[in-house]
């Protein structure tokens, strides 16, 4: 027997799950592939606060991010981004790499990890 | 003092740690390096539901599966092995990027995280 | 409110976190880039000692090991320095693939996951 919440199910994923203290999310990518570096990111991270709401957290409540960057070379702009979303909270670990990503439109992709006690 | 149970250890790695409700796979490759991304993906999966039935789980406890391709094309057969395997399965989330992988022939990689209580 | 332990934190990321039994490091690169890939390699699992340490743990007490190569061809030569650095310990499960690193000098990147109870 599962004691697992899973929000936004399809056929292939949950986009959060939560257990226990434990919250996890799918890696996030931007629908608006018009969007530059610094909009991708910016789109992505308000996914990810709207997806920690629906589990009951938030930013403040993280404890590590995955990013992967279609390239590398948008690293300092991504930064730009990252740092004004989390300026006003306490900072979780950070790992990022550059990947191919599903699209060739996506620019970023991020996940990201939670605890709330 | 460790209280974390190591599942196929060699000199290397263990292919799976389980720790009070916690589980996490090593990255999981295909030996048959000629089947192609289905049948790859299928091998993968396979080992994964030995590995979890070892520590006293299933794929029905996925909490978070991270996938890797060596050509991110291979995205949509990939899906379709993937969405078999969890038919009637709650969905873990998950992430899924392209990634140079350690043998030529190795098309995917598949690590799994699951809990249990 | 969190019960989340942060060590190094600047405007970015913490080092590495502990929270209740688990800990979490930031991905490790070699600041002295003109090290070869075996020098890279013990110079970060010697970070990932080091921050683990101030946390209260120990390479005894890791589940999980992430690994990025710059290069998957240095594969061979990382798990040199690898196989030494966990010669007397437990074995983590571990994922290694080839990713673009944030600066051309990095050869490998390491994040680690740790349990103690």
């Amino acid at each position: 027997m599962t004691s697992i919440t899973r929000i936004k199910e399809n056929h292939l994923m949950s986009q959060v799950v939560r257990y226990d203290h434990f919250i996890e999310t799918a890696g996030q990518v931007c629908a608006d592939t018009s969007l530059d570096i610094q909009g991708q990111t910016h789109q992505v991270l308000a996914q990810i606060d709207q997806l920690l709401s629906q589990v009951g957290a938030s930013k403040q409540d993280l404890t590590r991010v995955q990013i992967w960057l279609a390239d590398i070379d948008d690293f300092a702009e991504m930064n730009v981004a990252y740092e004004a979303w989390l300026a006003n909270c306490p900072k979780p670990v950070r790992a990022c790499v550059g990947s191919d990503l599903v699209s060739g439109g996506y620019l970023i992709e991020v996940q990201a990890f939670a605890y709330i006690k």
